[in-house]
């Protein structure tokens, strides 16, 4: 079986271009997406991101978090260089952890319409306390809400042991 | 997207000001919301919080936690530094770890009303032995109570290596 | 919400007691409890135990392991240092430990009569192979049945990585 | 409670024997039981066995593992003295590690009658590559054979890092 | 139990064979089986292939994964060596990294009819993000198409760590 | 050779007392010593405190540490009950955690006059930095001084990987 | 011991200040000191920051790492939350790491003119591979130089394994 | 070379004797050597021993830790089934770990006379802080009292995290 | 102080550089520098390279490895994207580990002239055993060339845990 | 710079052969060398071998443990494969394991007359007790005797943690 070839690679703007921007401001309009070869079956991709940063909305100081994407695709796949270039556009926005993992699984979905998709953010403490909120979408009305629903219910039983050090 | 707007952040009073005064006496009231701008979804929030501190009720030797907090908010949400002084407010407060854990998840669940909350402790040993209660809450006669008997049946499978080092 | 009040606590004769004597045969009388106080919702109370020796009932020799203990209370709650000298009592007794951690959880099923409980033992190698035992209860006919059910069959699904160093 | 008496141990000829000799040829009959004092109750007993080797049967090169069972005993339970005997018999012998697994499972069902077991080996790379295979086993017809299948189902959702070094 | 037998092992050209070549071409062919002995009951048999490597198919560039194999096997059982010399051939190929965990998990099906399989690949960051993409397969209309979708539900509910270091 | 006898014992009056009373301001007098029964030779003895914590002078906030004191004894060992109620003293103590592991050395060379003796504090982050300060001291004029001249000049090579989780 | 008083902090304008303005320009300037009480002895302060991040000169590509900053105080000493709002300052500024660590030194020297100092940065990788740049300083002519030809001498003869993930 | 021949071994009684009895209370007797057959070079000879067990002198509680041996042997050698039981002999004794650790160095010098031997014990806590007793000794007047005096200066430059956990 | 400036990069061919052609044999002529602004100091970078791979030289078998590479610089110094392309030539060439390990540094010293350097290679095994191989230089007749004496004899004191998992 | 060509690699009888006999009777005469192409400068080659098993020279019961070996080469350095056949060779040999280290010591320096060697072996426990045996040798009256004597008063002073699991 033969790798991807160029004509499916051709809407693929930023892959391998040197001339790339950076926008650190909230861009979605940045991500990029290409064809799932196989859309028969349901498979997971993982993103793992560690290099988030934002600024808290009120006090402007920078926070520092890792991000975790998993999706089911449905016929679109979000492109992992422009993926990079949108987390990137965070970089000088500011809002609540608990905002920021919502609007990245929006911008997902909008993009994507993928058939699941959950986003898991785990943030640095300030003042001694760290925040992670995740949150996840199935297609509503499909076995994919009720995956959604099952992983929600299960979620993080086993707390990660934290010592901020 | 546009991230939290000042007239979105007017009712917290503590988070960015200098003039925070910390009670070690056990004080509720210092616990502050701010409004959940997803309330369309359901979605985890955690914080972790190790620098944990109170007194024996019978000794008043000081012992040493970590807590975990984890909830799917309806409504409120809890602001994280009026979270952190709350916990400060057990520093000199006595009592057993069984029962600081119950009372923080009442007091979270009086001040926010949430649809799912659980709360962890894990404490250093005395005499060689640490105790790690868990409890949890769902609102009754939702899916959020079967979800809190999930999570209490599934809790803590594994329980993580201690060897008191 | 006020701490544990002396009178809650006066049963209690060896917490803060320095006159304690340690009794290395098997005894279980030096067992107390205190009350539960939050008797309307069921949680979790885990006890840390890794420093547990007992003798082989064959050659004498010592073994060494960690218990860990997770109940779901009833009325009453096993207090933490009797509970270290009942587990001490057993230094200079003989038993297998299949039969040592049965024991364990008869005992505190008769003293506390919990909703559920478990008992799981990891002890160090003799000849190059270590045994875990693992038992628990829930109070029969009841949904604690079910849920020690439940836990029996998902046991351990994850045996952790043992080199023997 | 006392502890395993004489005469309960009266059957188990090499625990404590100084005079063990080792057979490094497959010598399943080395295996001895004991009584089950807990038959009323299902429990698990685990061995962790990291001092596992056998040859390869093509190339005689010996190969090295960690081997972990675990059972719910019926009537009778495996002697853990006799079990190292049993697993040092493999030295000298040659077979593919998804037999040897299957192999051990038998023999321990024909010695036993466990109501449930199941066997997991750990092997160390050849060529980049290693081998874990995993097998279980639930008496036909029972509850136990519903367990089998649960865990199979469940098996190992978390594969362990493995980078060979 | 006797080992495997030479007439067992008779078909396996690659195990033990020195004059070994190796392709660096997408090369499924190479692939080897042997009978499986247990086919009465299921068990599964895991993979851990830490050194694969391909590269990609727009930039040329190389990149690093772990890929874990597991099956539960048919008739067929796929041979170690073969399976390596399968995996080198992704050496100089270009493929995204979504594409070729579906391939090899399609060449797979196709050489052994396994009852059920999984393959999961977890690869080094490029730009600060990693992708891990996860597929599975059981045998449609069987119990083995339901223990696909219950491990697809069930998948990476709690991901790795990953700091990019 | 005997263990301890009592009139060895008998200056101690914290170690096994009940009455203990705990100062939560600073109390250097609280400290205890008892004699070096191996006077003719060096070695070290540490304690491993993880368990302290202070206010910030200029805040209030309450800060974390962990505290590892290593010394060689002359003629008086500190006891470590002592050692306990000491450390707990700076619970509601104001300073900056270069001041205090300063001063907890001052004090331990005041008690004991020890050979040789250091302090190393490893503190929980604030505001992302998190700040270990590190103290040594010699016997002015003896080989001790350069002990402490050598440590301080190899003193912390490998900074322990920090990410403030 | 008293703790710091006052007068002692009245320099210190950033420290518990609610109206700080972070810059993400290099801004040197923001430094702040206080006064070493103990300038009779040599002690190591160790700032850990793994919140540090920068962009690439040529791309403009954001990169992160964590530095290390320890020291020997003279007669000054840095300010932690002044060191915080320094290292924010690199956040939309562009140099290669082995320049911004060297830069760092040199601001903290003409800062506080330490006796000794040290800076190691380690950095998440691009294109698979990271770069940690380690550089140090004794005031000339003093031992402290030779503390500083000793430690480069020995620096990390144990480099931590990295594996990119 | 052929291995240790039975006349090398006839002095060592305890060694695969199944009539083992162990003994409680300190008993340095039961110590035994082996010839060293490679004196004509240093080498280290280390015993790891986590399974070391004491009693409190003044309060009779159990204590527990780990001890670590290390020595270059002269012209005898401590056999290690001997070393076992000595250390079992600690069971019901009463000392300080100070005490225990220069107890058990004195013992293995008489019995060994070797040219360097060290002793390292690591206990857990009690009431928050744990011990651990360093000592070493090199034969007087030899280059090993040299390496005694270079190892104690160099020991634990790196102190263990402790968590109490 | 201002980053790198435009004309202090315009050297580097390669970072950023989008039309970047992977060569994947031996090709030292790939590597570029740039200029050291700190030639008034000693300081080390350290470049950690965990996708390094090679072939045997008899078996043309696939090798894996992760390279550290650390230096002192003097004038120049190696463009880390160059470096990337010059490990990556290594892929279709074959050698023992020894010899690879050895010519890196051997290119690398006639690239920049450093003042010191060393090479540290760490393979995953082959048939159980795996091999890691250390180089280091200093400039003959220089301080260098005793810090390089130093180093080797200091050496991986400490080798890791290795257990081809 | 070429790789190793044929000519070099001739007397290489082991290195991919298939018809490799394994023998597991003492048998150094397997050992097999090549050319050190890199004569001109000290360097270090370990290798890690965690699959060393010998039996117990008593008892005959089976051990376990990792070797590592790490030597400078002089002319002639020890080909891997026959490293592993020559260390296979142990396999039902009986030893003790202070003798089994000094005997592969002395062996390999017969065999290619190394600058400097060291070989330390790291054992499972019996009976609660590890053994860890370390030797070294550096040609005598030269440089590498210094080396030698250095490494082994530097040796080990940070014991790894065992727990024995
Ligand atoms: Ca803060
Ligand atoms: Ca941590
Ligand atoms: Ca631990
Ligand atoms: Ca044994
Ligand atoms: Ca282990
Ligand atoms: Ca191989
Ligand atoms: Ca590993
Ligand atoms: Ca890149
Ligand atoms: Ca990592
Ligand atoms: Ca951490
Ligand atoms: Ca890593
Ligand atoms: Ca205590
Ligand atoms: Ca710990
Ligand atoms: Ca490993
Ligand atoms: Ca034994
Ligand atoms: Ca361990």
């Amino acid at each position: 079986m033969q790798g991807r070839k160029d004509h499916e690679l051709k809407d693929l703007s930023l892959l391998g271009n040197q001339e790339t921007r950076y926008s650190f401001d909230y861009t979605p309009e940045v991500l990029e997406t290409f064809d799932n070869k196989h859309v028969n079956r349901d498979y997971f991709v993982k993103f793992n991101c560690p290099e988030f940063t934002t600024l808290c909305p009120k006090t402007n100081q920078p926070d520092f978090g890792a991000v975790y994407i998993s999706y089911i695709p449905s016929e679109k796949m979000v492109e992992s260089k422009s993926l990079k270039l949108y987390l990137f556009s965070f970089r000088n926005h500011g809002d609540f952890h608990e905002d920021s993992m919502n609007i990245i699984m929006n911008d997902l979905i909008k993009l994507m319409k993928p058939r699941y998709i959950e986003v898991w953010g785990k943030f640095t403490p300030r003042g001694g306390i760290s925040i992670d909120p995740y949150c996840n979408y199935g297609v509503p009305g499909t076995k994919y809400e009720q995956i959604a629903d099952h992983r929600m219910m299960n979620h993080d039983l086993y707390p990660e042991k934290i010592d901020n050090r």
